[in-house]
């Protein structure tokens, strides 16, 4: 599956004026805690890979997500399992080793084939990300073209390329 | 968790016999398909460990296998976590290969503290493994004993200490 998203900074209250205004459905609201993972024998911030566990309540969620593509820095190769029990003691024991966790409280909204999220990071701020899921490479500008449509409509100027991951790194730990 | 087991070669039909007049009970009989993998930069061969992705109908379960300890090579570390998904493109993305697909029947049967499992391995053979848990290294002798005595009682005595990860190579790769 490729995952065609856009993130930009944004005040989250009034964005959701706006996408309600649109007729945006929230979907759910979770809080989630992100942890991150290095490769035991890659360095992922050269790969551009990343492997996170997702936790939110009960749920367990591993995802890989593949380097950006060339053509399109929005979209990327995101493979993602879900799973119970201790997942993070399995992936240590491989060799994987923490490098970040990332909590935040996190909005779902649905706005026809898009997903919006309205994240509040803890010690990043406000974001605001527009997701597309996209079945092919051809149909990733199809994808790119919605997200910027909404985003014009909901005043978001200000596009944030980074991942979480790389904000927190370049703040907590002096990262790229 | 310490996983501490034995394996011999035996014939099904005798064995079963012999469980049930023990009044040793049936749990379950499955087929269960163990992809194993090789780790991207680890040789598990060398070090002894083993990641293992059980399919059993729509059960899919994520293990990791320390290595045997040297004090016993009965008991090793053993995690488990379950999942559903594609965990084996997540594996392949993360760079671990698939070694061998290893195919069997299996009946579990329980026996006081004991799991005793009746397997008809794709050609391997039959075997019977008689395993136990223990909480700690102290109580791995315990365990030990636990299982000497019922194989006794079983007539089991053709041991077999290789895994059958290592009985598959053997024969389909002409490994250790």
């Amino acid at each position: 599956m490729l995952e065609v998203e856009q993130k930009y900074r944004a005040d989250l209250g009034k964005v959701r004026e706006e996408l309600l205004k649109l007729g945006a459905s929230l979907v759910e609201a979770k809080e989630e805690v992100d942890v991150y993972f290095q490769h035991p024998c890659r360095d992922f911030a050269e790969t551009d890979e990343a492997l996170r566990v997702r936790r939110s309540g009960s749920d367990v969620e591993v995802s890989y997500k593949g380097p950006r593509m060339r053509s399109n820095a929005k979209a990327r190769l995101e493979l993602t399992a879900s799973a119970e029990g201790d997942v993070e003691a399995v992936l240590e024991a491989l060799g994987f080793k923490k490098v970040a966790v990332i909590k935040k409280r996190r909005e779902y909204y649905s706005y026809g084939p898009l997903t919006v999220s309205l994240d509040d990071v803890e010690g990043l701020g406000q974001f605001v990300e527009i997701e597309a899921v996209a079945s092919s490479e051809r149909s990733v500008g199809e994808a790119e073209a919605e997200i910027s449509a909404l985003a014009e409509r909901l005043g978001l100027r200000e596009r944030v390329d980074a991942t979480y991951l790389e904000l927190y790194l370049s703040i907590f730990k002096g990262g790229v």
